[in-house]
């Protein structure tokens, strides 16, 4: 009964409640139902979170996942599993960093670590007097006497009056990722930012930064400090603007390593020359397992597959699994992914990703021409009884932002963001701040748009 | 400036705007951010969760509670604030309970507790053979000497196939309510229930019981086993249907105590004499602090008045804040507060109620005739920028639905209700479960509906 083909069952035994339940209606509750009732995606994420660990680019960890994640797709009887190759950065973190504000004769110890891609410390640290800025804005008005030999500290909080929390976090951002070029240009020594979070806690959270075009003997020392200690450093300085902060780390870039995009398959039987890609990234930053940062992401996207297998689901068109690589510091594996498939003149109809965290899904934001924004928005009531009622027009992800397919329609999983930065690149994005329920929401809600493009479509341009 | 009168100050600030937004969308903006940018909220739930703890009623902790709310009120200015005397149960847990399977010579401990309002074991507890039932209806079915001499082992897990898992959790409590003295009727010893949890953990989550008309020389006790051990018993009965299962439990019933319902308000400036309640209730479980159920409620409560008196907003009715005694075993604060209201022949407009945790606010359930539950599904708009989008039909709250005033809309705030369960009545429902930016968001959406009826009134039933 199971290989029946699910629709063609659902037509025989739904007869009688047909007139209440369209088969698409039907089809999704089996989606919700099949995740909260026999999802894999919690096992698999405590796998990933608990038996691998943290999976930085370049990592063993990283290459553990590849072959973890690639096993457990083989074995769901796809179409097509396989490997593509990337090759991608790699940076090492070395020895835990250490730091302490040094207010006259008091030593302070602040939480701190070295922010993705930045250059170590000299072996015995870094110590110089601080310069308080509320962000990039704020630092290239200050000339370069006041900034030359200085330690930049760029402290502008996450905005709390934001509902959505990416809001902020894009708000803020900027002076994690180019903080430190910027800063170099006018003669600092180092650079250290308040870790984007909302909350008041003692986790340092990393993320990637930029030197952009500058020459390597400029390149200083960057980390993000916790956000109390970012309070305690603000306050200090109010008192004492002669304090030093003294900062040691001996983080390195290697060569770049090889890695792998892990990609499965169901092709379509009407026009498999039409592809739809669900994926999230497989790499997470270093200080932990990164189960919200992507690891809910990946297992969604593989129980995506899994169900519509499991239901022996014949899609229109290919649904492709993209578990991309790499996202966290240079995006290879996206840029790759899409590269060969320029090479091979492939067509991307849809990609949906799941970046946001493994959270109680709300929504989709929407990446389409005005056309297929309303497609989809029309989708709604759909998702109704699932309490799934934002459809708004926004970023969909950074994978599947390489994706240039002319005709590409893409959407973004968007989960709750309460809690997101409570976690976000910190030592606390663990197994352990997943909650299953949710977690397997997000892969049904994720199914549901899946199947309901598949079936549906996408509007394509009028021809003039 | 502060102490302007805000809709007013509104008004003339808002003109070069007031064509985009309404002066009732400026306002709700504002309790929004108050809300995420300077509540007391979470100061207040980290007290009375972390500093004064479980809150039973009758105990020493639910006194202090009173008295910390109470000065926690008055220190916000309102009109009136006042402690109602209620007298409530007073059972108490005694010494941590045992019990462990014994099949044939493996003993395996599993956590128990003992449900609120059970009577004790005998000092070296009991010793059955068990038989295991999916609930009060199949137990119906056996016959007593199937029954007589034995534990029944209550064993229906919630479904896990319902969004709303509140659904789930109704459709099984009748077996923790009443499963004692149902069993009881057919000469059991003893009962044992699976606790009301989705998730598979070591967590026994006690409740309520009764043992309805049953005479008290029939009374067995009876308690709750985690979700892991009710599976380890239903597989161990399975290969061992003559196992025994020992309990042992010290719980006992002390004489009714006196305690309050902690009451403040705003006095209305149009008609008083039209009263608006919002509330929670004081008194948790004795297992940890309840600081979801109903710490959230109780200070999300406080919050509402706390932002409308900060913004000095004079509200048409009268608004007030109920802190209610004893919904947990007894419900006698939400009984006492409706027998006083009909002596002074009050009149209840409108009571809302915060019980089912501070998660992410997702909408309102309401209890009102039709008119009036479309009136405030007309309110939906304003909630939309908050992500606020569920306006269903359905139960508002224990506390307020004592209240019985002819016209009285009632109302109850649905958070995401995912995690709900992992705590409830449990030893982990404690502060550190709660995320400051979902409770606040929480108060803010109180607050506005507080504010939207209390502008626009409710609908009252045509003169026939």
């Amino acid at each position: 009964m199971k290989k029946t083909i699910f629709l063609t069952l659902l037509i025989l035994n739904g007869l009688s409640s047909i007139a209440q339940e369209s088969i698409d209606e039907q089809n999704i509750k089996l989606f919700y139902k099949k995740a909260l009732t026999e999802s894999k995606c919690y096992t698999w994420l405590e796998y990933l979170s608990n038996d691998i660990g943290p999976r930085l680019s370049g990592s063993a960890n990283a290459e553990t996942a590849v072959q973890y994640t690639k096993s457990q797709l083989e074995r769901l009887g796809l179409d097509k599993v396989y490997l593509q190759e990337v090759m991608v950065p790699h940076w090492v973190r070395g020895e835990k960093e250490t730091a302490y504000i040094l207010n006259n004769k008091t030593k302070s110890v602040v939480p701190i670590c070295a922010l993705g891609g930045s250059v170590a410390t000299a072996k015995t640290g870094l110590t110089a007097e601080v310069i308080e800025v509320l962000g990039i804005d704020e630092l290239k008005k200050l000339s370069a006497d006041k900034v030359k030999g200085k330690i930049v500290f760029f402290n502008r909080p996450m905005n709390p009056e934001n509902i959505e929390t990416f809001k902020s976090y894009g708000a803020c951002v900027d002076q994690r990722f180019a903080g430190a070029q910027e800063a170099a240009k006018l003669g600092a020594v180092g650079t250290i930012v308040r870790s984007m979070n909302l909350r008041l806690d003692d986790f340092p959270h990393t993320g990637a930064q930029s030197y952009g075009d500058l020459p390597k003997e400029q390149y200083i020392p960057t980390a993000a400090i916790s956000t109390n200690g970012a309070e305690l450093l603000s306050t200090s300085l109010k008192t004492n603007p002669a304090l030093k902060f003294y900062f040691k780390q001996s983080c390195q870039t290697l060569p770049d390593a090889l890695s792998y995009n892990v990609i499965g398959e169901l092709t379509g039987k009407e026009t498999p020359e039409n592809i739809m890609v669900v994926g999230g990234h497989l790499d997470s930053w270093d200080l932990a397992d990164g189960s919200h940062d992507d690891g809910a992401g990946v297992v969604q996207s593989m129980e995506v597959l899994r169900i519509l297998k499991n239901l022996n689901y014949k899609p229109k068109n290919t649904i492709r699994v993209v578990l991309f690589m790499n996202e966290e510091n240079g995006g290879k594996g996206g840029a790759k992914y899409e590269e060969v498939s320029k090479q091979k003149n492939e067509n991307h109809i849809f990609a949906l990703e799941s970046d946001s965290g493994g959270f109680t899904p709300r929504g989709f934001s929407i990446q389409a021409d005005d056309a297929n924004v309303k497609k989809i928005q029309g989708f709604k009531d759909f998702f109704e009884p699932y309490l799934v009622h934002s459809f708004t027009i926004g970023h969909a992800g950074s994978d599947i932002g390489h994706l240039t397919s002319k005709t590409i329609v893409k959407a973004g999983l968007k989960p709750d963001s309460q809690r997101y930065f409570d976690y976000h690149h910190a030592a606390n994005d663990k197994f352990d701040a997943i909650n299953k329920r949710e977690l397997e929401l997000g892969a049904a809600t994720m199914a549901s748009l899946m199947y309901l493009i598949d079936q549906k479509g996408i509007e394509l341009p009028k021809s003039n």
